[in-house]
């Protein structure tokens, strides 16, 4: 198949990095179109991406775009009539995580997936396509680890960035809707099964204005499996050191964990305060080859006619899950799923 | 103060490493009894540790032995009677934890300690002395994270050891009363604060026969403290690197973590596996230290009229919320404290 | 400026590495045209990279190919006539290293440069462009480490790849003009100063084949720059763990080091032997986004007017250091520079 | 036999740590008496050890105290004679480190160790009994590099230190034959080879006074082996981060390295530096282990009539080699040995 032409909904920061990527990293793709609300955006677009095929109407671009697949970068509230949407119009579809804000939409999107099954639907858990954790994965595939059989994951934005986090928090829909649905997904990846009861709890102890808005600064959530495997969660907004994803997976035969330290590079500097790593600190910086890779692959199934590892079910129970888990906090007491 | 004379009660494995730390390692001390029902142990003593006044019965060695202070060393299900006893003898008393094996058994013992105050009783949470342990406790009290909210700990048996788990997992009162308790009072410990409601989870992939003794391989667990704060703990039996304790703290200024590689010492090899590190294989190796630091802090309090910082209540409560983990577990819903 | 048109000369396996790069992985270049003596990798440049203006003939290729720039991947003895010629046919050069392969041929490269100063000469010392060297070099500049004085360098193959070793070791120039060339560069680059003496020293112990062929597997070599400052170089051949490159610069505040673990990523494995690190197998692998970084400073200093911090001067100073580690070791005494 | 009883000789930093050991953690042995020139060293031999019998003079307390052993931890130049006199008058000898300042005093030394031979000898080398160097050469031993052909060390004094260093840099006889005496035997031993050729460096960037008092403050050097094995020397007094005690083991299937962070213990703190180990301070911290190890050693030779595995030899080949590096640096060539 020839290139694959690609038009972007949405250009805020994460949509940056997916533009640029498709312009500049993805061999077989193009970014041909561009469509955002935020007229900076589209100039951004023009003058940085010299796409000049530029929309303030999301289903304008898709009937006039010249464009075979759509990478869908807007706010979560919008995602699921916009892959409708596309897949209607005829396009491939690549969407930003969450799939959707509620299990109706989600199930509304399931729909359109399974009416046009000719169409890739691609959905950006990108944590899967990192080295690191695809590495895991090979790893546990190969058996080096015996039978997966918990999984325990941290999650905590840099206090650098808190101020962003304050703010949004009150509409974010909380914690875990907010900060857990990677980590819900590599839970439900790694231990290749489904989470029957969720309970949660939360606290603030930093920025009282979490508390205020109705939200916590960190949350901690246990979940069940269905063959009795068990999930840990940790997610925070406030660490010191920057932006800190780990997540370790305990098998019958060993167990493996990625970036404990999440070094910024493989310096070490010795000096007064004594062995010293500096840390990664943000998310575009820790995965910016996953952002790379998933894309890649969303391309590759595309050209190649596959259908990717991720599924839209696994946006829907990701989602589910942390709706359940946001119930649990805040009812204060398990929640079956 | 002039040399303390300390009878052992028990000389099993651990009974052997603190009759040894007091023969060789605490200057101050002597081992001059040794009570034990093992005929085998009593050879010990007077072989390998030039103690000839031997007992198989505790209360004659407390009427007959010239000694100061006793070291109960024994079976669980001992230690409140023999504290109690050896306090109204007159005796300092140094008893490994637990405490005891129910919450009536522990308050009595409370009420014997309270009625003699001038006696020192020392109960063995080792793990507060351990040079990592203790160094994250001074940093957080100079500050160096901030308000501790959050404590993660990790408790792991070698699967080498695995065949005397399963042996002792029907009478030991099922994982959390067996595991967890230097974990429980180290979450009190670094939190300052107490637990108010624990959910736990257990399950069992690799021996079913801990299952089919009614017990669990692995268990995680939720802890909700009285200030909002968090407890989270993951104690298992099988880990296939060695015997592996990990705690992290977290605050809010920054984190501390001790030991997520039980290096075995200071060497790395290079080898066609990669960079690899070997692990520390038991408790004994592990926590050497704390142990003979621990006895030094007894010995000193004795000496120096001062009353050690763990108290007779942390037993209690250590106590408490491990059979409140374990109704958890077993009735599955949480419970309150 | 417009987008870089891009001539490749040479598309061995790190000819390959450049071509994909300009091809996909540098906003601003493109590649137009290809040159090599194989005809497989002719074939590699029409199908693989769709580049169909492709040349047996080096003058060819710059006489008729549409490009305003080379990139010189060929054979190390190749490099400086290519370099003159590409010059005087008005293009910009990027070069890999070696510069040339004896002292000659790198002045008359240095002469060239001088006579086209409005043309981009870019020597392809990549470590000065990996993240973690890069960061390195940025805290030394801001101070971290006070004055360096000390750069230790470690770089060993893999034995993997050691057949390719044993295989060219007898053209090679020897082990130190073959694999130290860019530790020579990157002690010079850290202290700031130039080697004034040389001393080396060299031994075999597992394939006694580099011996026969008058080579050594493992070199050992310390530097005396004029400012005092010292360099120990550690060059191998035989790594069991992977692709070992390490260097560590000592200051008189602090020092920084770089990879003493040359992690394959973030994942630690814990299973029967130990706490485990797979390492890289490969200096692709180790660099890939080194030779990108360069590259894309290739041709940004093309398109901004710009003059590569890396000189045609580094290239010759590092060929003649390199030669006199090779001499030193040979006739057995220090070398003066 | 019945207990070891010692005499100490110097209760300088070094020898109370010595007296403390033998005091309170060697099975077997007794501290029975006590030398030093200095009058408040005998009253803490009086105070703080309880070691009444004192002396100011050596050969008295080898005349009339009742010991059957002395350890000598005076002054450099004071070793070889005390030796011969110790082992005239009878007793075993524990020598710490250097054997003798000059090759001479070795060699008489090496007679009086001869002519006693039902005497025990003792020489300090005490890292070859830290457990991370022993369990080092024990997998040396068993296979796990292959054969060892280049030993790399590294050896730093805290910057906090520095001022004592600055003191007796006159009068140590220069920076290889004060610091380079520990790693010159473990190269030795680990490679199992005797040295025939030394070339060495110096240089001073932070302390002047080092200079201009014919000292260097930082060292490296470069040691061949009459097999063809290599060895590679840093030695430096300004560590900003602590105490650095590093060495590599390089073999023909693998290598092992031996403390690249010099932890302070198990904990890592996660900060605004990023995540943090802090290191060791002092060499007594950071052997605190290795000279109780080889305290147990010396007196479990004397009880078992063993001969140690550090011998009189080793003492004297170190000295020499320490010697001739610092030749090679003050003569700015190569040496032969």
């Amino acid at each position: 198949m020839d290139e694959v032409k690609v038009g972007i909904a949405g250009l805020g920061r994460l949509g940056k990095v997916h533009a640029n990527n498709i312009c500049y990293k993805i061999p077989g793709a193009k970014l041909t179109a561009a469509c955002s609300v935020a007229e900076a955006e589209l100039e951004y677009a023009k003058n940085e991406l010299d796409v000049s095929d530029v929309y303030t109407d999301y289903l304008e671009m898709l009937k006039s775009a010249d464009i075979d697949a759509v990478a869908i970068v807007t706010t979560s509230s919008e995602h699921c009539w916009q892959i409708e949407a596309a897949l209607a119009a005829g396009k491939h579809v690549f969407c930003e995580k969450p799939l959707g804000i509620n299990e109706e939409e989600c199930k509304a999107a399931e729909r359109a997936v399974e009416k046009y099954p000719d169409k890739i639907f691609f959905l950006g858990f990108m944590r899967r396509y990192d080295p690191s954790y695809a590495y895991a994965m090979q790893k546990i595939k190969e058996g080096a680890i015996g039978k997966p059989y918990l999984v325990k994951a941290t999650g905590i934005d840099p206090e650098s960035l808190v101020e962003g986090s304050i703010k949004f928090c009150s509409t974010s829909g909380g914690i875990y809707i907010d900060m857990a649905s990677h980590d819900i997904d590599l839970m439900r990846w790694f231990l290749g099964d489904e989470v029957t009861e969720v309970y949660a709890l939360g606290c603030t102890f930093k920025h009282p204005e979490f508390e205020a808005n109705g939200d916590c600064e960190t949350g901690c959530a246990m979940f069940r499996f269905k063959n009795g495997a068990i999930g840990q969660i940790h997610v925070g907004r406030t660490a010191a050191h920057g932006y800190h994803i780990e997540t370790e997976v305990v098998g019958t035969e060993g167990s493996i964990r990625i970036s404990p330290v999440p070094a910024k590079n493989l310096a070490m500097i010795y000096d007064k305060n004594g062995a010293v790593v500096e840390c990664v600190g943000s998310f575009p910086e820790r995965f910016a080859d996953a952002y790379v890779l998933e894309m890649k692959e969303f391309i590759a199934c595309i050209r190649e006619g596959r259908k990717p590892d991720v599924t839209v079910y696994d946006g829907t129970k990701s989602t589910k899950i942390a709706y359940a888990a946001a119930q649990s906090l805040k009812e204060h007491h398990p929640v079956q799923l």
